[in-house]
């Protein structure tokens, strides 16, 4: 067993409450030399998706050990609490409800699955509705601390574990069919499209594109920076995680294209195509 | 003496503006091995009971350590700065206004009391208005890093120190008697009452309860999840720190009810039992 | 070279979404046995003035090492990325924008410079949004863990970095003219003037002042406390930074008073002197 001192820690408890606090209490019990860094805890409420593919994208950034993830509608349910041994040796913990299953596939994939519901590690009495202190953090601790998996929890089926259907972009007919992801705090709206569907439709940053919603056509330029369109332009750019994301300079995009997670665009090059 | 090298870290100070964060900088440079844990600083401002009922509630999670405590209306006045020692070897510090002491009794109660208000330890010049970063701070990374308390404060009688009057249930003829203890960011209603309670009034898990406040009586199921009661319905549960909670599925119980802290509910079966 | 174990992080990045957490990770893979402080990160976006009087006024209280803060509105256009050695031994680093400076003449002034824009130790492919997690925090993390900056950057002219233009509160006929540097979110309105400033205008603690808007003419006592004034009447005082700052008792001076960061103000002894 190699020793994992760092476990790195997203959820949907957000910052409000002491929910965060007590996990790290917990893990700290559990693993007195852990080092613990919050990714983010501020994953909207019950988003699974929005949670899986955040820590998807925090991934290649973060130091390696176990990543503990809780957003966990099903708290209390018949889902499982799992414990994933990933193809280059580290670990997710989390609900089996497909949180951890796009992160996985970064680190290499899983090769190893552990049903940890009735781990021995686990707090007891364990709360209906608080697993992430009481059923993931200590078993996070555990394998921090370089305990063997199989002595805190089953092994299970990989094959078994619950997936996650993520929207994902097409081209048909050099158009690229996409779908919105999140739209942050500024009104920045992610597409699950990335640089690489933008290449196959021919765009090159700097040229226009055609956006079409359900509700509106509008013509932008992919720019790099936000200060290559005038105060209140609308302008597409390829995030730091290499989404393609449309923004309003100093604006909103969500606003002004009336785009929510969920809604379907299709993004061309502009002239006499239909889209 | 022991070495304490965790200090865990409540207050009331909110993550807006750096106080947390020049707080954290003052125990590391007075303690540079120590670790420390943010409880959570989103105690309303100013609101002892409900800082010192978190405290109390999240101890059990915590690593045994110094625990820095500062809900403190009183900054700059003529209240003391204590450090409490209990009687499981852990520190308390933080303003005496009882704000330490629903957790002093959770270690087993305070075997030494002493008064820092003057601590040699103290940043010079102390401001009036920051005491957390100035005077408490400080003084727990001395005693995180070992110092003898006696040689950083004076020794003064437990007896003295500021008590704390928590609202308390009672039991009256089978139906409980219990306060509101907080609200939070769901509309979800903690209060003073816990399954002993209940129990003592004859209600189980998936029994219905009548739930009178001051303006409507209701009834609802005493339930384990929310998923058990439909989308907008009212449900009682226990709450992870083992409170008796009021929720509405996917709703505010707060609104329903027109409940705040402080509010006063009587809780029975159902039936012709007049409350 | 010596060691600098520890990091502290200042940002306008907030703490939605996973922007800090991405850094942190950034951090601790380049250098594992490091401490990272969170300051704040809740500087107003893109506002350079109060990120850098926050870190001006923070660095005394936090641990010597690398000082890492980015409020960064030029992020991929010409703006360089910096490291500066300061005549204590510690190092800033972030965008050359004035936002270090102030912070880097409380440590003692800046000794040496480096840009490091291109930094071997960047991540690749560097992104043009986000150079806290692709160029600042690596090169933090690189200089915390011992390198020889030289070895990473190159060294540039001090003379050359860019300043910052910070208000400054100017006394004459022994009227204090000063303006608004920050509001915080109780409406407590900070002023770029000290107890300094009011020393020479005769002022002394107890006293009262008359406080010249804009708008309106107050008369307010210099307090110690807020405690000092009924509730709901606006005082003066001193506040834990050394900044002089208006208050209201329970209520907000920036509302009272329609005061915003950049509003000027007059303040001297009550009496018939005309400011």
């Amino acid at each position: 067993m190699v020793r994992h001192p760092t476990i790195t820690f997203l959820s949907d408890y957000g910052l409000e409450g002491f929910f965060v606090g007590m996990c790290h209490g917990v893990m700290i019990r559990g693993c007195p030399d852990a080092r613990v860094i919050d990714v983010t805890h501020d994953i909207p409420r019950h988003d699974i998706q929005t949670g899986a593919l955040a820590l998807r994208d925090a991934l290649p950034y973060l130091p390696d050990g176990v990543h503990l993830a809780v957003v966990d509608p099903g708290v209390g349910g018949a889902r499982r609490a799992v414990a994933l041994r990933t193809a280059d040796g580290q670990f997710l913990v989390g609900p089996d409800n497909g949180l951890l299953r796009p992160g996985a596939a970064t680190l290499g994939g899983i090769v190893e699955a552990f049903d940890v519901s009735d781990s021995p590690s686990r707090l007891l009495p364990v709360s209906s509705t608080f697993h992430g202190r009481d059923v993931f953090a200590p078993v996070a601790a555990c394998l921090a601390d370089g305990r063997d998996p199989a002595t805190i929890s089953e092994t299970i089926e990989v094959e078994g574990l619950v997936a996650l259907d993520l929207p994902r972009p097409s081209l048909r007919d050099g158009i690229v069919h996409a779908t919105v992801l999140s739209v942050d705090r500024f009104g920045n709206v992610v597409l699950d499209a990335g640089a690489s569907d933008l290449d196959q439709s021919g765009v090159r940053i700097g040229d226009h594109l055609r956006v079409e919603t359900d509700a509106v056509t509008t013509s932008m330029r992919l720019t790099k920076t936000f200060g290559e369109v005038g105060l209140g332009e609308v302008l597409a750019f390829i995030d730091a995680q290499h989404h393609l994301s449309l923004a309003v300079n100093q604006g909103s995009a969500a606003g002004r294209l009336d785009l929510a997670p969920g809604s379907s665009l299709r993004i061309g090059a502009p002239g006499p195509t239909q889209m």
